[in-house]
């Protein structure tokens, strides 16, 4: 290699999901040759974001400040209360979704044999929050993998312990998908919870 | 997007060749969840790559040093100069051949239409390096497409007129392809110029 600092910029892009050496390089030349303007600012973002972007002390999702905008709005509609496991899954239920209410993030779901039990997600936070008694619906919002459903469970029955109705996402066929390719699990609980038409 | 500094990371990441939106969300999160030493180390890499890489006043290969290790190597032979479109092409001759001589970096193509013309390409210090009357062969590496084969026919040209014999990568069939997939300009340049075997 020409130059160490070149090596070391290869080297530190790799930290990027799903970039290996060869996407590394081309990022390397690419921001080098024709792209040191935006290079530095990226350098200059990243900087910022993991000096100064924390979480929110009350619903756990990325923040600069103490509380974040959607919790400090005003606007939301403090009775509905969504827990997701990441950051990207609000942002996916924002982004879709004519949604109003507030988020809980859990930054992840019970995975005992990884050590993250109920503490690590925050859930005593998230009962204390409930026993506030503003909340009246909790949507549960965890991805439908064994560990995701697990998490569900569990709040579900943490919901119930305050007097607050639980709720979790429809399962089923996408829409535009066609059943031919949807998976066996989703085509079974689909039929099986089949609805009649209106 | 509940922080501006995050929003600012995800519109900064687009900057790298492949990454949309998406992905750069994607990037952002993984960072900011799981990797910020990472995150620290990619800022500082970049910071410094931007700031401290320039060209070789040799080779015009990136180099942080006024002459680049290659070019101020006295292991390599000087005698033979290989010329490149891209850092990424020295690197990629660099890596798979034993090639020991040096190497002039043209940092693009000759592309009159898009205002690249010998100035742009550095072909007159190219010129004047021909002239020292150290180089005996010029291995002309540029792509086989158009634009590189009008650039490499320009660099030929000055070679002979300073009395050097130019040479040029074969073309043909790759290695350990299959004829069937091999395009039909390639396996028409492959079946005029086969040779007789040994």
């Amino acid at each position: 290699m020409s130059s160490p600092l070149l090596e070391q910029l290869i080297e530190a892009l790799r930290v990027l999901p799903g970039v290996g050496r060869k996407s590394a390089q081309r990022m390397a030349y690419h921001l080098l040759e024709r792209e040191r303007t935006g290079g530095q600012r990226l350098a200059d973002a990243l900087a910022a974001a993991v000096d100064r972007i924390g979480h929110c002390a009350r619903c756990r999702d990325f923040s600069e400040d103490e509380i974040c905008p959607t919790c400090a709005s005003a606007s939301r509609d403090v009775q509905q209360l969504c827990v997701v496991e990441s950051p990207a899954d609000r942002l996916a239920i924002e982004d879709a979704t004519g949604y109003r209410g507030l988020y809980y993030v859990l930054q992840g779901r019970l995975s005992p044999l990884d050590g993250i039990g109920p503490a690590e997600l925050g859930l005593d936070r998230l009962a204390a929050r409930l026993a506030e008694g503003e909340v009246a619906e909790v949507i549960i919002a965890t991805n439908p993998t064994v560990e995701g459903e697990a998490t569900a469970h569990y709040i579900g029955q943490l919901a119930r312990q305050h007097g607050i109705r639980p709720s979790r996402l429809a399962h089923g066929v996408p829409l535009g998908g066609e059943l031919e390719y949807v998976d066996r699990g989703t085509l079974s609980h689909a039929f099986g919870t089949r609805s009649e038409m209106g």
